[in-house]
């Protein structure tokens, strides 16, 4: 059977994903062509709003394989300078709201991605221009809420400007976990209660714009993710490890990752990397359960790499709420 | 207005629940005598098993006070050498239960209060006796879930062997919170919502046997308990303040906590303490928020003391559990 370990360097991430899906329940074959997944008139640039973290820069590369120009807006603080000097780019600081606008305009972008880690800033640390003045009623409003009430108001302000916002998974899914297990190890029998538990909690917790991640071990919640992120929700696994205060054998437990539900899956959708894996060794966890086609990996190559040097499983799971 | 921190010292934490509940929305008179709340048979002396914490010598001195024989079964390890002393006692090891069994019988003791924090135990921890030895099926079953499930294997346990396992609270209503404002500082209309909000959240989790407690702010869930405990808790509040991921006013947000719905009450309530104060204090919140008749106060009067000094709110909720 071919692995992932094996693929030669230089891959790209895309090849990666392919081949994971060969331990998915499915028929899709290797070589299947990527289709553009929605009806985007290709012949407009895509502008990628762009936060922190490698995901941004997938996304771009997804678009490019497909023959569409990119024009970048990396946010200031958050992007990366040395990798976004590759892309046709302009710098934009958090609450620029009237310069992106402009530029995007200028540059013919109709279709917007927003994408990448971003931590939540105040309202009083926007760096505010006129245009962003103009939309502060609604800023405002969206200021108060969760992290999905907020980002619903910035792409109202986007679409009110003529925009259209889509979903990074939208123009290249193959940045998505696919649904089955990606690398060597597989999730036991043992562990699939506590799986399916972890995404009833996420799925209850939904409807207070909170609740993307938790950890389940022995039909018990250790751990539910809130503002702090999923890595801190690890660290704190491992500390209470550490402390005593959690007593469980090693390799028992499982992240459990979900989209929030009829959440707007354009921005936001949970994500895993490397990085998730090795704080997940650290934690003594048998392995990370997601959504497939409903979960952004970042890195898949190094992140399977990690997750079978850990002896860890990553499984993608059919979605509850995917259209039938 | 007659205020707690006007108390005289020495004033027992009895009578500063009393002053608490003239904050309070009823109509109940200052010097209402307490009542013993459940038919227990009061010739029979009370067993207490005990951990940590102040609670558990709180709830012997108001079984003392209605003239009640006391005898206390300290848990090695968990509950205080020094204070114990004072009382008639029995140390006794995790997973002793036969021992337990047999000095309780022996003592005449036929109601049992399990008070005091514990932090739950590995089921391999355990000092094994034949008498536990004997239960084990039910005890094994019981470590495989959430705390109140655990607990609740250890009262069947309990009861199998003649014993009445009666709630900390039953025993002595005067250590939970009253309902209505503890102290001097009130909770302003802007935290109703979060108040609210942290309730409602509470209850959709409570079907998974977690979550007692979240910070709330704005509209917005901070931070949830789940394993950590609420000192953690609280600490990751101020953690995310000082590293700058979350961006509040000082003085904003609101710690809720609340009993499991359908929970077994008998145990494992929900408690705060003047340490609760200080460190919520520390996190930059305006206040707490809990359940009355339904929360253990551990010394009330210090407590009030802290919420006073830090300018902080404590408030007791209408518990919409509770029978009509």
């Amino acid at each position: 059977m071919p692995s992932i370990a094996d693929g030669a360097p230089g891959d790209t991430p895309q090849r990666v994903q392919v081949d994971a899906r060969i331990n998915a329940p499915t028929d899709t074959p290797i070589d299947t062509p990527i289709d553009t997944p929605i009806d985007t008139p290709i012949d407009t640039p895509l502008g990628i709003i762009c936060c922190g973290g490698t995901v941004p820069y997938a996304v771009a590369d997804a678009a490019i394989r497909r023959g569409r120009k990119v024009v970048m807006f990396p946010l200031r603080g958050w992007a990366d300078v040395s990798t976004v000097g590759a892309y046709s780019h302009h710098w934009i600081a958090l609450g620029q709201f009237g310069r992106f606008c402009r530029l995007a305009h200028r540059e013919g972008c109709r279709d917007i991605v927003l994408v990448g880690g971003l931590i939540r800033p105040s309202i009083l640390q926007l760096r505010l221009d006129w245009g962003t003045l103009m939309q502060m009623p609604l800023l405002i409003r969206s200021f108060r809420g969760g992290d999905d009430h907020l980002l619903s108001g910035v792409a109202r302000m986007l679409e009110r400007d003529g925009f259209r916002v889509i979903g990074a998974h939208e123009v290249a899914p193959e940045i998505t976990a696919p649904v089955g297990v990606l690398g060597r190890v597989s999730p036991g029998a043992a562990v699939e209660h506590d799986i399916e538990q972890g995404f009833a909690l996420l799925a209850a917790m939904s409807a207070f714009d909170v609740g993307q991640a938790a950890v389940i071990a022995g039909r018990r919640v250790l751990a539910i993710e809130a503002a702090e992120g999923t890595d801190a929700l690890l660290d704190r696994i491992a500390a209470m490890r550490a402390a005593g205060r959690i007593t469980l054998p090693a390799g028992a437990g499982v992240l459990v990752k979900a989209p929030k539900r009829r959440q707007d899956r354009r921005f936001d959708l949970p994500s895993i990397g490397p990085n998730t894996i090795d704080r997940a060794a650290r934690a003594g966890l048998a392995g990370i359960a997601v959504i497939g086609g409903a979960t952004i990996v970042a890195e898949p190559q190094r992140l399977v790499e990690a997750a079978d040097r850990a002896g860890m499983f990553v499984v993608g799971c059919l979605d509850a709420e995917a259209p039938k």
